[in-house]
């Protein structure tokens, strides 16, 4: 029988499986940050009405800028970050996976490097490889928060075409501050023109501001984000960036025409009708977030400190380490994730009955553990 | 002001511009191949209702294998061709594009080559560059027909990683017969084991039979198609492909996890339910493609023969070539692409008034320019 190995693939995915959680049929899952709250009904009528509009038109191209769509999302940065963007500052993709993705065929690719400080999202390396782009990990302090001087030293040491700051970071769960990510972009711009990304795919949850006011008078500064958290819209795939609009001119060049389905446009045009709503349940989930942090610690739990939707937890040191814990939830009915943080799990904030029937079973396990 | 000479991209994007045709407000558009028919009304309905049902869990994340998708793909091709697939033998993306740019991910990508014989889709070159892929422009015969002999030599000589064969080739318009694909496997699989990709995104059209019953016992051949024409729907950006089982397993190494939103497998689920109506419009289509042909003869032209639904018309060898010649229609309110094919452009097939409107500026244009 003929398997992948048998095929002329290239060599450096030879052995390796595809990126993704476990999709498991369990109660309560809190693996994936996802948010708990369904589109409301309103929501659900109003994006049958706008795809129906649009499929009505659907033998023909979608519009390939997806202008009114990047014209409301700019309205919603402005709104929300008190920082005037246009049009012309944003553009978007199927999830902000793509988008990060056309940057890197952009700005990274072949005889590029980029730097990510890790533990952080996996799929800045992932996509680093998919795209040619050579990758460089880069440090942390124990605690998980940027070490600014040891970032400095190895960006002034390697000189990487693309450096990541991911704020709030996933899956650690801490923001990072504007002093941070100003010294990080000018130790990069100090080791060669390079393009600087902050990912804010959990910037709603943040108690910081977001970050994209820094785009101001900085060209190589891009803060890419997603529909899929605090818009409850996993589902839809919609990521977009701001930057200088020489950085959306850029994307067009290795985009694929017509990337963004009509369908796609129009439910997101839909649930930007009703962000007030959505943003009342970002509120929900965040005093939601804030008690799994206060509950886990008053278990004794080491927990990081978290400006998104999830929280990560420890420390187990014991026999079987995080791994023996994580199956020890999962016996109880709740699926949390495994990101191989040494000794830590990350657990999503979903409803309060979910989060309870996850703390619950927290306590449970380390009572068990104690005998 | 900045612009994107000042950034940090990468050398073979500079002075580059965006792919795509342009979009001008013209009454007659007959220049990216879209189907005509809008999706009937009934559909419409029926991907409200399905989109709606998607949108109730849109804050999960979609399914990231797509299996019902898959499953409803894999019969339309067994039905449409009489070759059986299954779900395992389907992969589907946003576009066949992106499921090109998969396959040369995995496949193509830095240090490897891939070969097209043009003029055919420019995509695929495109597609190399946007993956690192280096790309080798093979040749055709004068009347563009595939030259066996000429392209086994310069897959011989050049041996390359993935070979392109469009069927029907766009924008010239014939399908090739199955002999000449196995002539160009046989030679690619002589040179060094590579991928063999049939484009078949007009495979409906065509008066020969689908390619697609070759990949039986070949796991380096892939077929790919799309939603976009056949089943009136460009504007989903629905593209899949039929292969070999660990074809499948392969491009999901390099696929970004949940590519494919809930709301565009909502949608494609729904049009398969339609598949009937939507294939009755392409037998319309397919008639007046061939009207079009005969048409255009009679006018004088040099018309290469069509699978399609478009049409490759000449020959304009006088004063301005075929860009004065697409420019005069477009001043009748008729736009048609200009390929950059030398002394030829590319209709595509409209309603029958459309065809019309065509066709009376053709001969208005060819009678002023006898004059």
């Amino acid at each position: 029988m003929t398997g992948i190995d048998d095929l002329p693939i290239r060599d450096e995915l030879r052995g390796q499986s595809p990126y993704g959680a476990p999709q498991l049929d369990v109660p309560v899952r809190l693996n994936t940050n996802e948010n708990p709250h369904p589109l409301p009904e309103p929501l659900v009528a109003r994006i049958a009405e706008r795809v129906a509009e649009a499929a009505r038109e659907l033998n023909r191209y979608p519009d390939r800028d997806a202008v009114e769509l990047r014209t409301g999302l700019a309205r919603y940065l402005t709104r929300t970050t008190g920082y005037e963007v246009g049009t012309e500052n944003v553009w978007a993709a199927n999830g902000s996976n793509e988008v990060l993705q056309q940057l890197l065929q952009a700005f990274g690719g072949p005889g590029r490097t980029a730097i990510g400080f890790e533990p952080s999202y996996s799929m800045h390396a992932l996509i680093a490889r998919g795209t040619g782009t050579g990758w460089i990990s880069g440090p942390r302090h124990d605690d998980f928060r940027l070490d600014v001087d040891a970032a400095r030293a190895v960006i002034a040491e390697r000189r990487p075409h693309v450096v990541f700051v991911c704020s709030p970071n996933n899956p650690t769960g801490t923001a990072v501050d504007a002093d941070t990510v100003l010294a990080l972009y000018e130790a990069a711009q100090a080791a060669r023109p390079s393009l600087v990304i902050v990912d804010e795919a959990y910037g709603e949850f943040s108690h910081r501001p977001s970050l994209l006011p820094l785009i101001d008078g900085r060209p190589h500064l891009v803060v890419s984000r997603t529909m899929s958290k605090a818009f409850g819209a996993a589902g839809l795939r919609l990521g977009y960036l701001a930057a200088h609009p020489a950085v959306v001119d850029a994307v067009q060049l290795v985009r694929l025409p017509y990337h963004l389905s009509a369908v796609t446009q129009a439910t997101a045009l839909a649930a930007l009708e009703h962000t007030d709503t959505l943003l009342g349940y970002v509120e929900q989930l965040k005093t939601e977030r804030d008690r799994l942090v206060a509950e886990l610690r008053a278990m004794g739990c080491e927990v990081t400190e978290s400006d998104a939707n999830f929280v990560q937890f420890g420390r187990f040191d014991g026999p079987g380490g995080a791994r023996a814990v994580w199956q020890a939830l999962l016996d109880r009915g709740v699926l949390v994730r495994d990101n191989g943080v040494p000794g830590r799990l990350r657990v999503t904030a979903g409803t309060p009955a979910e989060n309870d029937a996850f703390l619950d079973a927290m306590r449970a396990v380390l009572k068990e553990n104690d005998r």
